[in-house]
């Protein structure tokens, strides 16, 4: 077996298979290996003519297909598999080969993973894959972490098989060293749970509140889809909501059960934000709805709680209100993309990754589940204004939810007296008040701790720590 | 030396030297052990009239100095620190001897520790000690973790020198095996940071919209610390508020920066929460708050963003709105307190622990910062249903919140109206209405999960997993 595939994949259940074939669409040559060979020989007999695959049988045989710098992609469930696999290829790869780990890793595995292999010469590339199986197979979002030098190596394959944003810029770039790639794909993930949440909302509110019918909801989200919030996830929702359930005749949505599920990477955005010290309370607040929805039993226990009663909208109020809910999911989709922006942007300062948030907006444009023609508004913010504090200092954005929060406040204000919960949106509004709040009454917790645990205080008026004998004469002393 | 001390303690920075003079007083005679001798000597020198002290000076003539079986209280900085003080005592111990963990442990530490020294056959007890300086020397709350059998020689001791509830009770109780205590104490500090937030979110309503001084405000506190709210927390913000800083005679409280810190507990209790699937959202908005007012450049740059301009209430209406807060605090409150308990009781199924609920709010009523008339109504409803789905399922929280809920409704619409950040309350009641409802848009969740991503569903009508096929005919498949 001469050496002579562009590149090599790992483990082929679906998203192997489907990035496999995608390289292959694209004109590279690729390697296929599979623990159990019956796969390989399924995904050659079955989509062979999409392209050149060499079928290896076995981790040897892999490796000799590979022209070098070999170019090996892991495509096995994240955790100790991924871990059992580099210990079996790293050994029969040479210095300044790269292996890419396109699972859906956590970047503190990547960042160990890296440092060890980089200690023997290879080169180690984290890959966050967003857009799903179809993703994998017709473009995908890519955001590969690791060294520049394996960028070079990688970028032009990555950058032919990713999708394209609608100006034809392929929707992957070197995201940052070791582990950045797989941090900007985790807090895609904790923001596309928030953007999940929203709408969820959005529908809730529209439903119970303004008393649409899925169907008539399905046709608002299309008209919000041709504007601001045009995007994939508003697209898929109209498409959900539309649905008639074939076995009941009832909307689809009313038959399904109401306990949403989870997979892990929006808790961990969560648990990371929480170790940076970013505030991301609008992704807390779609985890916790889901975790919430599952625990049927305290649900049940809890259904006859007292609620209020008031009336449903009448038609007439009822289109207005809708206008509303487009500008609180609009405003409160911009306090999310500041809060996940944020997480990125404190990301790369405590790992030293310097990762270009411009760059990242552009290439989520296409492919994964959060695209939208809103990221092209970010990509912009960031480009024209690297430094930018945050999204909402943005002329645009600052302007755009100065507009909308008149109604954002009519709505959050309308849900709680409807009670309609609505975290999310609750969330944004008392982030975005708290955020340009003058002053805070975390004066009066620091007074709190002061008081009862000697934690100290800083004043406005002069440098300094400070501590007030409580439980004396009340006098202040410096603590420095 | 002879084997004379009933209990030993070893690191004696403020913490340690409290705790070993409580034991004294109590009439313990105690073991003194510190790294370098010279606290040892200070200790002594200062209160060694206070009962009787053994001054070791070095690890063995520690460990000879204590009674068998062994009691030694570890009181260092958690972390590396408390491993190396393990590793230098656990060899001279015996079989049978308990070694306690005082410090602010991350219960996994405290498992992995129970552990390793189970193996060796030395009991290792973590205890999460609540009181700060002042309860450590006076009576702390004490939630001491390990082995049954090491509570019978330890738990004698801790009743004796633990804070004492109104009722006599002595405020310790065996939690359960290996970490359960350490983590009570830290989904104590949890519930602590919600508390605090809340009362920071009532004291921002009543100066922003109400337009009340600190001072009108700290007699507002002192009146509610009458009634059902009375705990130490309410009175010291009614003390903290009342105080007026001499260098300037402003408020203290407007003196004080309005950046609030954070010592880790709250953090660790939303992290633990997110893996555990119970939605702590008082919690982590609290957490939250508190990194958000430390980002001072983010909030400068977002000081202009638009706002309401709401007029502040007038006298008579002021004083109505005061009674709303007081009821959006107290329902808020039973929230933040039923998550907090879920989490408990989530961790105690999780980990195999058999924690008493009843008897968790029954040693917080002393001792520790979170105490309250309150815990005993927590108390007495875990006592007369230890199966209680949640706290909202006890009736007399139930009226209550029900009772209080057109209130409550009413302050965050008019905190929302008026742009003063209240993400507790907001998230507080959010959760209510998640909890209370007949059906949430988790559906319309799950339906987009399966459309992006072929996550399947489960449907309310019959049992099994299903698919949609959305890019096909759009009929149902079973996945089971």
């Amino acid at each position: 077996m001469s050496a002579s595939a562009d590149i090599g994949v790992t483990g082929l259940a679906v998203m192997g298979s489907n990035l496999a074939r995608n390289f292959a669409r694209h004109g590279f040559t690729v390697a296929l290996h599979n623990r159990t060979t019956a796969k390989t020989d399924a995904l050659v007999e079955e989509h062979g003519d999409e392209g050149n695959f060499i079928a290896a049988r076995t981790a040897e045989e892999f490796v000799a297909a590979l022209e070098r710098p070999r170019r090996l992609v892991i495509m096995v469930k994240a955790g100790e598999a991924t871990d059992a696999v580099i210990q079996e290829f790293a050994p029969l790869l040479e210095s300044g080969d790269v292996i890419i780990d396109g699972g859906n890793a956590h970047f503190a595995d990547t960042r160990r993973r890296e440092k060890e292999l980089r200690e023997r010469g290879i080169h180690f590339v984290g890959v966050g894959i967003s857009g799903g199986e179809e993703g994998a197979l017709n473009g995908p979002s890519i955001m590969p972490g690791g060294s520049a030098e394996s960028y070079e190596s990688l970028g032009p394959l990555l950058e032919r098989i990713a999708a394209k944003a609608k100006d034809g810029t392929p929707c992957t770039t070197h995201i940052g060293p070791d582990g950045a790639g797989h941090f900007v794909k985790m807090v895609h993930n904790g923001i596309e749970y928030a953007d999940m949440q929203l709408i969820a909302e959005a529908y809730h509110l529209l439903r119970e509140v303004a008393g649409y019918s899925p169907a008539q909801i399905a046709e608002i989200f299309t008209t919000w889809n041709t504007g601001r919030l045009d995007s994939y996830l508003i697209e898929i929702t109209a498409q959900v909501l539309a649905h008639t359930d074939a076995a009941t005749g009832k909307p689809f949505v009313d038959v399904v059960a109401d306990q949403a599920e989870q997979k892990g990477t929006g808790r961990w955005t969560v648990q990371i934000a929480l170790d940076l010290g970013v505030p991301v309370s609008g992704i807390a607040e779609a985890v916790f709805a889901r975790s919430l929805s599952g625990h049927g039993g305290l649900r049940a226990a809890s259904r006859d709680l007292p609620g209020p009663s008031v009336a449903t909208l009448g038609e007439a109020e009822a289109a207005a209100f809708a206008d509303r809910v487009e500008q609180a999911l609009y405003a409160s989709k911009i306090v999310s993309y500041t809060q996940g922006f944020h997480q990125i942007q404190a990301g790369s300062e405590t790992y030293d990754w310097d990762i270009d948030l411009g760059a990242v907006a552009s290439i989520w444009r296409g492919g994964c589940i959060i695209r939208a023609a809103f990221l092209d508004r970010i990509r912009s913010a960031y480009d024209s204004r690297p430094d930018l504090p945050s999204l909402l200092s943005d002329k645009q954005f600052s302007d755009e939810i100065g507009a909308a929060q008149d109604d954002w406040r009519s709505v959050v204000a309308t849900a709680v007296e409807h009670g309609v919960p609505t975290p999310g949106f609750s969330a944004a509004l008392a982030y975005y008040d708290a955020l340009r709040a003058e002053r805070l009454p975390a004066a009066l917790t620091q007074g709190q701790r002061d008081y009862f645990g000697a934690h100290t205080y800083r004043r406005t008026d002069r440098e300094g720590s400070f501590h007030t004998l409580w439980g004396g004469d009340r006098s202040e002393v410096s603590t420095d």
